[in-house]
């Protein structure tokens, strides 16, 4: 998606490890004009998979995951961090890796929110080495849903995420592919290279 | 707002102790038509106090936040609850309380995004002690911008925040106010008892 591509290449920065920072229009800044336009086309992409609900993981995966599942008319949940006490006490759970936060977090969603003979739609802001993504996976799969689509605003493709979920065998979209972020350089690709 | 109050008497329930649960439409799993909704009337009511930013915080800030946001055309920022990698390493930092964590938590704002001679719009979810709010204005009044309103989604009257707030002097707009959770009742009031 072009006017993603360029507003990385204007405000995103390398910062070196595989990190990029976009915190000046997806995640602590969100641009969202930006976002609905993102929203509007991972929506169009994903139109025909049949979902019947669209899960993410708080933080930074709610504004893309909000404005895709309203263009779809599908109702968002976002695995928490943490079990806030409005939740039951038996809960779907499970951890993975944080990114940038560098140790095991948890994700948590409630039973209310995601059961057997759903057809999930996972989006995130981020598909890098598939972590995150992969536990998503497994808290659909324990409530018995099928998932019938990934979807993400950057591929961080030298990650290998993708390669990571094609076991799964259904259609993974992502906005923007980045190949390489070798020094200080932002390096574009094909989407579809390991694909 | 009409809509609103309808949904939380058939979805939202009493859990006593002054929480509301509304984990189904508006924090864990979102209604995004009804928050994009939600969005353009508060849009409505803030049109013309000419805001540059809007100002939220993480977790359940963000969808009303973004909403609002993309009806005003304006970038929206989010208060980190913990600090970044992609954050420089001097912020915004203040500390509030957390209603349903019940204990305190921080929230972060990098200089990036908040700047002097700003003027802010915050949106939250609830208004209910105002003390996540008041985080917030810290935040703004530290990075030397001014608060131009408050928005909320649901605010609980009788927890007393639009007390709190009302020495800001500035429009405090919530669409839906509750003013009794007595047993498991919830009794709707007028928003501007206190005002």
């Amino acid at each position: 998606m072009q006017r993603l591509k360029e507003r990385i290449q204007r405000d995103g920065k390398n910062l070196g490890g595989g990190i990029l920072k976009v915190d000046g229009f997806i995640n602590h800044q969100v641009d969202p004009v930006l976002m609905d336009a993102c929203g509007a086309e991972l929506a169009r992409r994903f139109r025909s998979v049949g979902a019947t609900r669209v899960l993410t993981a708080e933080i930074s995966g709610i504004a893309p995951a909000l404005m895709t599942a309203r263009y779809l008319n599908l109702p968002v949940v976002y695995a928490r961090k943490s079990k806030p006490i409005t939740m039951p006490d038996t809960v779907y759970l499970t951890i993975a890796p944080s990114h940038t936060k560098g140790h095991m977090v948890e994700l948590i969603v409630s039973p209310e929110f995601l059961s057997a003979g759903e057809r999930v739609l996972i989006i995130d802001d981020f598909l890098a080495s598939g972590a995150t993504i992969l536990g998503l996976v497994r808290l659909a799969l324990a409530a018995g849903a099928a998932i019938v689509g990934i979807g993400t605003l950057i591929e961080k493709t030298f990650e290998g995420g993708r390669k990571v979920l094609s076991y799964l065998n259904i259609p993974i979209e992502s906005l923007v592919c980045i190949r390489s972020m070798e020094g200080d350089q932002i390096e574009f690709g094909d989407c579809n290279i390991d694909g």
